[in-house]
């Protein structure tokens, strides 16, 4: 397939949990913002909205980013890998992704302890 | 926990199937190139080697990312998220990220097709 082929939501290959991981990344700096997980209906709402809907695993239920905090993200672009299970969404954020007010969830390294 | 505040793999929280989401950023240009998934051997093999090693859910095996093609990932740094269940992998790559060649495998657009 050419880079610029277009893959639709029928295509997209969930889980087993019917669910797809999505990789957030910030449009302008390309930070990794966060990682977080939808299932069909979400993917739609979000292309839909053009705003970030995911599934909440802990909670059991969809999950509009920044529907209380207003930290929603708008969606600037979506891409799919190469066997069609994981999504990168580019967008802009407002204000901070991590719910501990840290611009990015990826805020801490992680080192062998050693 | 503070931005500085390092984490090592025994707070790692692995998903109910022993495995973690590993997103891998080319350190250089910042591209997102692929998401693989980490058992707790393979993240331990990682540290130790300095190269990324996933576990293959289609194979149920370790899989030493570019054993065969030569296209190793060399680790530069490790980030963990705020709830320890998704990893993000700074690497430099050599060649091509993806099986097809292209340099990620993200390199196709999701549309709403629409």
């Amino acid at each position: 397939m050419s880079a610029s082929e277009s893959v639709t939501p029928a295509d997209v290959r969930f889980g087993p949990d019917g669910l797809i991981p999505a990789v957030v990344v910030d449009a302008g700096t390309r930070d990794v913002l966060m990682l977080a997980y939808m299932n069909r209906e979400s993917l739609e709402r979000s292309l839909d909205t053009g705003r970030t809907v995911f599934w909440s695993r802990s909670r059991g239920e969809l999950w509009e980013k920044g529907a209380t905090s207003g930290h929603v993200q708008h969606i600037v672009g979506m891409r799919i890998d190469c066997d069609e299970d994981a999504l990168v969404i580019d967008v802009e954020q407002t204000g901070a992704a991590c719910h501990t007010g840290e611009r990015s969830c990826f805020h801490r390294p992680l080192t062998s302890g050693a």
